[in-house]
């Protein structure tokens, strides 16, 4: 539907939010008239808070998270085992790593993975500055966390003979079976590494 | 999910996106962190789209639709006949009519429709502005283009009743099956709507 907008600023604005991934124009339409309804000050406040994040957000100097100082919360707090390294792909892999409560070690965030239909090659990512990282010392081990994807194995393995030579430990997330998930639905590669990867039966977690 | 952001002004952006409709935490997360990845210049011209249209976009002092001036490009329009009046809920609807190249009159928007349960009365729409205009003289016809739903009869009877003793023509859409689709599968009020109103055989359109 080729339609014509009875205003060109309303144009400009629907065409900016359909750049955004999944959104097309009908939907960027129905939100451009959803924020139009809201107080000026609402609608200042949305644009403003985009803006200001781009101009003032810092990258951690350390673990590249997203962070509002020079190092972000997490490797600039005491508490947390800075010899433990768990390698991500972007800054979701770390807040939902974070959200389990269950690691207690630093983080090295990637920016992505290897992947070249993308045209993203190793220097695109933050692979050197981790390599960097581990041959200045004090890391123990380096757990790989990125996704069980073609890419990933490929970063994974790309990394692992980077730092091969370091002596670091490395380690890789354990896959198997979802926790509440049933045997018949789980998929068979899944279920053939939890069988092949089975742990010591615990009555603890 | 309760999950910890690490950055103050990543999450101030998320909350904002998440305000929009339809869209949760998490497609706020994907979106913030696509506009991230842009350039400055990208984000910033999609943050004062929004902010500039809010701040100049006008509406026409005659039929109340988006413009960039003080009468819209339809209303002053001398090509257009301006005694034939299109009542329509919203912008959205102008567009859509206006996208079939079959109407040469003007339009009249509401701002929505008469909705008791959200509590939009008839004073919260453009419909003292209808009947001024009606009353002023000059206009035949108006054509009632509202949602065939419970609140859409509503307000086109309010309306129906407001202008009767005016002496104005008035007509609504016709409904009936729409084109391309199979009878089988058309809903029993539409089809019997279609089968009462039915036209006289034209072989033309």
């Amino acid at each position: 539907m080729n339609q014509q907008y009875p205003s060109v600023l309303l144009e400009k604005a629907v065409d900016e939010f359909s750049k955004l991934p999944g959104i097309g124009k009908k939907t960027a339409m129905r939100l451009v008239l959803h924020l139009l309804r809201q107080d000026k000050s609402a609608v200042e406040s949305f644009g403003n808070a985009i803006i200001t994040l781009k101009r003032e957000v810092k990258y951690c100097q350390t673990c590249h998270n997203i962070s509002d100082t020079e190092s972000c919360q997490i490797c600039s707090n005491p508490q947390r085992d800075h010899s433990l390294v768990c390698i991500v792909e972007n800054i979701r892999d770390v807040m939902a790593i974070e959200a389990t409560q269950q690691y207690r070690g630093v983080y090295h965030v990637l920016g992505g993975i290897i992947s070249p239909m993308d045209g993203i090659g190793p220097s695109d990512l933050e692979i050197q500055s981790l390599i960097d990282r581990v041959q200045a010392g004090g890391i123990k081990e380096v757990i790989f966390a990125l996704s069980t994807t073609m890419e990933g194995d490929t970063t994974n393995f790309y990394i692992y003979r980077k730092l091969e030579k370091s002596g670091v430990d490395m380690s890789v997330l354990s896959r198997g079976v979802s926790v509440g998930d049933e045997l018949a639905y789980a998929d068979e590669v899944t279920l053939g590494r939890s069988i092949v990867n089975r742990t010591k039966f615990k009555t603890t977690l």
